[in-house]
C-alpha cells in the first residue's frame, strides 16, 4: 500500500510538533516508594522536516502502549522520548502526561486519614544528542481567607476553597517528589486542606485560617519563596486563583521566574 | 436526488427525540422590559414515527435562524415548537435553549451596580393538541457559612462559594420573571453575593453571612418553602452545592416536588 | 463539642438526597478478571429526616476510605450503602461513581493491541429492607457514515466520530460484564474505532464504515434492538450523537424504555 | 476603614499580573459593521510593585461595567488597559475577552444563511508609555478528510470535524477584521463546513472534501502559508486538531512563528 505520509512535502515548512492529543492510556505512575495506576491524558508529538508530508500516528500508540504494563517514574519519560525519536527518525519529541494522582492525607487532630486528589502533568521535550527537559505541572488546593474582610469587619472574614498552578523545570529529575512539592505548596495558604475532618479538625482548620489570613498576592508571594528554596529548579511559574465566596468570579496572580 | 431519510423503516421504533444538539445561535432573550443579544447552546428535536427512517436535519437549523432578528419571550418557544410540529410533520417537539443571562446587581452600601451572569435554560416540549410543558433552568450563586464550624470556634467560621440549580415548571408560563426569581433564590443563602464590592459592602456582607450560618440542608429546605409560595409552579426540581472551603469536595443536597 | 447537624428540625422537610459530591477517590474496579485502579469522582448521598437539621458529613468519606485498598464488584455497592444506612441512621442511600476504565482492543486486520477508554458510572440506590436498585451508565464510542451523503454524492461520504451513552437498569446485578456490554453497543455503528490502526486496518475500517451508512436513528435503533436482548435488563435510557464532520453542531436521538 | 491592601511588603517580589478572572460582563463587540452582544469571560490584571501588599481587586469590576453600555472595538481594549494604569497606579496591565462571535455563513449551493459560532479572544497587554501589544485567538472549524484513508481504500475515506486554534499579535491593530480572518482559516481544511446545509449543499460539500484530502500537517501549513501573507502580523501561533472518526483519540499540529 502507498505510504501517503512518506510522500515528499515542497512547501518548506518544518512542523515542530506533530502527533496526536486527548489519547488516554492506563499507567502507572510511581512516586517515591507509591505506585498508582492512572487514567493519563496524553498529548505526544515529534517534529517533522520541512520535505516529508506526514508523521505515522500509529505509531504513537504503538510506544505508549508498551509503556501499560511497568511503573514510570520521571526518568522513564526521557526513555518513552528516545523511543519515539527512534521509531518515528526525528531529532525532536515531545509528551505531556496528565493525570490525577493521590496524596494520603492525615487529618490535623484526629489523625483520620483519606486521600487528596492532586491534578499532575509530567512533560518531557527531548532533543537528539540533549537531555530531556523535564517540567512538573502540579494543581494544589487549599483554603485562603482574606485580610482585608477580617480587618473590616467586627466578626467573621470570608474565605474560600483554593488553589495554585505551577509548573517547575527541574535541572535534574532523578529525584522529584510529587508528595513532598504539593505538601510545599498547600502550606502556603491560610490552611491546608482534607478530604475527612471530625468535629475536633474542623475546628482547628477554622481557627488556623482565621490566623492566618491571606490575600491572593500574598500566597503567591511565599509559594515563590518557597519554590525558590527547591532543589534543582531551572525555572518555575506560579498561578494563584481564590474562588471568591463573595463574588461569582475569581481573585488572581501569577509569577514567572527563571533561576 | 433520493430523499434517504424518507425511507420507510421496518425496525418498529417509534424514536421520541431525533434532532440537533450543541448548535449555537444569536437569540434575543426578553424578560420583563430587559432583553439581552444571547448565544444560545441549543437542543432541539422532534419524535419520529415508527416506519420513517430518519428527520430532516436541516430544518432544525432553518426553523431557528428566522428566530435570530426579534426578540424571544418564554410565550414564544411555544411557537418554536409549533414551527417544528408543521415543518417536520410530527406530533412532539421538545427544545432547550441554555444561555447566560446577566442580572443587574446593586453593592448593598455603595450602591454600585454591576452584572451577574446566571446560567440560564429555557426548556419546552409540546405534544399536538396541547399546551407546552414549560421548565425555567436556573444556576443562581450565594455564600454559604457553615454553622458547625461556627458554634465550635473560637473566632472565624468556613464559608464559601455556593450555588442552587433548579427546574421550575409552570403551569402557565405568560408572566414568569427570570429577575424575580433569581433574586428569591439567591436570598436563602448565607448572603447573596455582588459582581462589585467597595470595603463598606465587604464589611457589610461578610458580618451578614457570619450571622446567617446554613448548612446545604438549611439553604435547600429554605428554597423550598420559598419555591412553595410561586404562583403557577406545577413542579420544581432543587439542587444546592457548596464548594467546600475546607474540602476539595462539596456538600449537597437535592429535593424534587410536584404541587 | 455541639453536634449543630443533630439539632431538630421544625421545617417538615423531609430531604431524599444529602452528601458530598466530586469527591474523588483511588478504588480498584474489577470486571470479570480484570481490575483496575481507577480515580473515581463520587457523589454519595442519603435521605435525612424531616425533624433532623443536617447530616454528618465526614461520614461519607470515612465509610468511602475503606474501600479503596480492595476491589470493587457490581455488588459491593450495595455492601457500601448499607454501611451508609448503618452510620448514618437512614433509610435511603445513593451513591455515583464515574470513573474512566480501560477495555483491550485488538485492530481488526494486525491484530495489534491497545486500550480503549470508556466512561463508566455504577449508580446505586438502595432502600432499607429492600435489595439494591443498579444502574450502570457507558459512553461508548463508534463511526457513523452519513446514508443521505453516499448516495447523493458521486464519491465520498461524510463520516465522523459518534457516542453512545446509555443508563442500564438491571432486575439482578450479579453478573454483568462491561466488556460485553460496551461491544454489544460499539458494533452497532457503522464501524468500531480502535486506538492502534495500522495501514491494512485503516483501509478495513474505512471500507467497513462505507459498507455499513447508518443514520444516528438507525443506529439508535439498532442498540435499542440489541438492548433488548440484554438479559435481566429493567429499563435502559439511550442517547446517541454524532460529531457531523459537515457541521459545527451535532445529530442527535434518544430513547427510554422498560421492560 | 483599614486598607489592607495598601499595607507595605517587604517580601521584596513584584508581582507582573494579579486581578480577576473568570468574571463575565454583557459586551456589545463590534467587528467592521457588526456589532453582537455577548457574554464575555475576562481575565484583568495589573503589575504590583514590590513593596505593596495587594491590588484593590473592586477597581476591575468597576474600569470594566462602565464599558458595557457602548461598542467595544479592538482599540477600544487599549482604552481599557490605560484606565486601568490610572486607577490602580500601575505600569502594567493585561486583559483577555473571552466570548462566542458568529459569522454569517451562506450554504454553498443553495445560499440559505445562518450563524456560525467562532470562539474568540481579545488578549492586550499595555506597558506604560508604548503601544498595546495586541494578539487575537480564534478557534475555527472544518473538515478533514484523510489523504491516506482514500489512497489505500477501494471507496469512501474517513474524515472528521476539525480545528484551527491561533494567536495572530498584530503590530498594528487598527483594521483587524474577525470576518475575514476566519475565512482565511477554515478555507484551508478540506472543506469549510456550515451550520445549514440541504441536500444540493451536503452533496457539494462530500464530494468537496473527497477531492481535497488534507492531513493535519496538510492544514497546519497551509494555515501557515495563509498567515504569513496577512498584513500586520508580527508573531502567529498555529494548533490544528482533527478529531479522527476512526479513532477515540486526535491527531495535531502545531507551529509558532515571528515575522
Amino acid at each position: 500500500m502507498t505510504d501517503v505520509q512518506n510522500q515528499p512535502d515542497e512547501r518548506g515548512i518544518e512542523i515542530k510538533r506533530t502527533g496526536v492529543t486527548k489519547l488516554f492510556l492506563p499507567f502507572f505512575i510511581s512516586d517515591g516508594d507509591d505506585v498508582q495506576q492512572v487514567a493519563a491524558q496524553i498529548r505526544f508529538t515529534v517534529a517533522l522536516v520541512e520535505n516529508l508530508r506526514g508523521t505515522h500516528m500509529s505509531r504513537f500508540a504503538e510506544i505508549l502502549t508498551a509503556w501499560t504494563t511497568r511503573p514510570i517514574k520521571i526518568p522513564d519519560v526521557e526513555k518513552i522520548l528516545l523511543n519515539a525519536l527512534e521509531k518515528l527518525q526525528t531529532d525532536f519529541a515531545a509528551i505531556t502526561l496528565a493525570f490525577k494522582f493521590f496524596i494520603k492525607k492525615f487529618s490535623p487532630v484526629s489523625k483520620k486519614f483519606s486521600f487528596s486528589p492532586v491534578d499532575c502533568e509530567f512533560i518531557g521535550e527531548l532533543t537528539r544528542g540533549e537531555r530531556m527537559k523535564f517540567t512538573l505541572g502540579l494543581v494544589v488546593p487549599y483554603t485562603s481567607l482574606c485580610p482585608c474582610s477580617k480587618e473590616i469587619s467586627d466578626f467573621g472574614a470570608h474565605n474560600q476553597r483554593s488553589v495554585c498552578r505551577v509548573k517547575l523545570t527541574f535541572k535534574d529529575f532523578e529525584n522529584i517528589s510529587i508528595k513532598n512539592l504539593v505538601h510545599l505548596i498547600e502550606t502556603q495558604g491560610s490552611t491546608e486542606i482534607f478530604p475527612l475532618l471530625k468535629r475536633a479538625d474542623e475546628k482547628f482548620v477554622t481557627e488556623a485560617a482565621y490566623q492566618n489570613p491571606k490575600f491572593v498576592e500574598d500566597i503567591l508571594r511565599d509559594i515563590v519563596i518557597a519554590l525558590r528554596g527547591v532543589e534543582n529548579l531551572a525555572a518555575f511559574e506560579v498561578e494563584c486563583e481564590n474562588f471568591e465566596s463573595i463574588h461569582n468570579h475569581n481573585s488572581f496572580a501569577s509569577h514567572k521566574e527563571i533561576i
